[in-house]
């Protein structure tokens, strides 16, 4: 007797790997928009959970956006159930700002999936990214040139939400959706050049494989996972660093110790600086890197300036060894 | 009476605030291919080193790859010297491997710097790279997947190279070379696709640029810059934890301390698994992330393993509570 074919088996396996450890009793509802992707992660979950004594479900959600998602999204949770997952929940969610950008569709969806998983409990979320999604995520992070949290793309977990497919290309995704039979639907707006992730799939990747060689989007990967890794280390030491630096309450935000942030590598006093600056009062939005550059200068080359001007209205003061924030 | 055009204004301004502070006397050489960047460099170099009491020379290096380079290195001197540049040195260097990979005649373009600046000392040498070549960099950083360093392209100063024009861009640079009546030689090399840089420069970012919008050269230098200032600190504190994690000498490399690097963020731990495994006699191009991960599994998920093959037939093994090297 031969096992599955080897797409089908890699993502059972990556889904096994994922939930070994749940609590016997949980229930994994994977998110399933119907696409090759979320059908193939549905399918090898509704395989493996009951054999790791876990229940098997579903979520679809209709974000109303195209004509006709209602009865798509109605065909979707047959397929599901026709593989013995239950419950089968259908979300009919609506979109903040219709057929703009893919933040919006993102937020409602992850909201209604957040309430299925709370009114289960415990419950986790199978989302059925890729490796060749999470290289698209870190180079339009790169577009953004904000550092190491901004490239460290999705992670594998995050509170209740697993990605059990990070690490399969696409390819091998599709092709083990095939082999199990599914017909998956193809999102238009995957192939609409005024979505950025669309531009980056199918010209920016693409041009970068040309020029760079194959194995690109596994590097990305592969940065992903180590940049996650240090912007966790240090976000974790900077935390000690604020407390220690923050010496009182100030109005608004911290009083901070220059002495404490002089003579810390740069990295985390930046990372200190933003967040006194967003505790301040700062839109994270809108605080740059420029601007904790800039308020950096006031510990680090201070030749008397008088205040830093910060988004939100907020000023960074140095006051003798200390540094304060005012409106 | 108005002042320079603003191109070589910015030239000039980047170069002065680079070499401010230096100690008078310095001999400040500019490295002068005969390209656009370079010349620029050493004309704003001519201007400024003076007025900040020290010495402007320059030196360019003839690789011996193309037919008439010689010649070429020559003209190159005479317009140097023209500047008023004292020395102007003329290098001509055998590269190892003729036509081969780009490295060989960087490394003997390096070398032939170092030892004509240790032969002035005090002295430092002024490098062309504008931010264009430094997003060109990240990205085949990006191509390797391996990490922090590997993204953070090249220093602003490293030991006594300087690079002042890296926050400038290409063209910029270029407009302040015509401007200052420079006739720039263009390398071939920077037009053959047999290069991975010329793919990069002429393929892939104006295919990013395309895809994610302009500006895409300035979000991966900003980017290289922050990564630069995490991978210092973190390999500052990997350097804390490896001394309290080496409790002995083994052979070969050092004895660590499980414990020790059991409780510390994994960013950390790889970098201090990583030395170790360079300390034990792991050829540095041949350890990889996955290696590392690998011997990182004996720390936070052993059951027992028997050991952990590395590169250049090195072994890890766990024993009890240490982690240790074999041959």
């Amino acid at each position: 007797m031969s096992g599955p074919p080897p797409a089908v088996a890699a993502v059972r396996l990556a889904v096994r790997r994922a939930l070994a450890g749940l609590p016997s009793g949980t229930t994994v509802l994977t998110a399933c928009s119907g696409g090759a992707d979320s059908l193939a992660l549905a399918g090898a979950a509704a395989f493996e959970a009951p054999r790791l004594g876990l229940r098997a479900g579903a979520v679809t959600v209709d974000h109303g956006l195209q004509e006709g998602s209602d009865a798509r999204a109605d065909d979707v949770a047959k397929v599901l159930a026709g593989l013995g997952l239950d419950p089968v929940v259908v979300r009919r969610v609506e979109v903040a700002d219709r057929g703009g950008p893919e933040g919006a569709a993102r937020e409602a969806r992850y909201a209604a999936l957040a309430e299925e998983a709370a009114a289960r409990a415990p419950a986790v979320i199978l989302l059925g990214h890729t490796l060749d999604d999470q290289a698209e995520t870190v180079l339009l992070g790169l577009a953004r040139g904000s550092g190491a949290r901004s490239l460290s793309g999705m992670a594998p977990r995050s509170g209740d939400h697993l990605r059990p497919l990070l690490g399969l290309e696409r390819d091998t995704v599709r092709r083990a959706c095939d082999l199990m039979g599914f017909t998956a639907w193809e999102d238009p707006h995957n192939h609409d050049p005024r979505f950025a992730r669309s531009r980056v799939r199918h010209e920016a990747l693409p041009a970068l494989e040309r020029t760079l060689g194959p194995g690109i989007a596994a590097a990305l990967a592969r940065t992903a996972a180590l940049l996650r890794d240090d912007a966790d280390a240090l976000d974790s030491l900077a935390g000690e660093l604020y407390a220690e630096a923050a010496v009182a309450e100030g109005d608004p935000g911290p009083v901070l110790s220059v002495p404490v942030l002089r003579n810390t590598p740069a990295a985390l006093r930046t990372r200190v600086l933003r967040r006194a600056a967003l505790a301040a009062g700062c839109p994270a939005g809108a605080l740059s890197a420029h601007h904790v550059r800039e308020l950096e200068k006031l510990v680090t080359a201070w030749r008397g300036q008088a205040h830093i001007d910060l988004p939100g209205g907020i000023r960074g003061h140095r006051i003798a060894t200390t540094l304060r924030f005012a409106q």
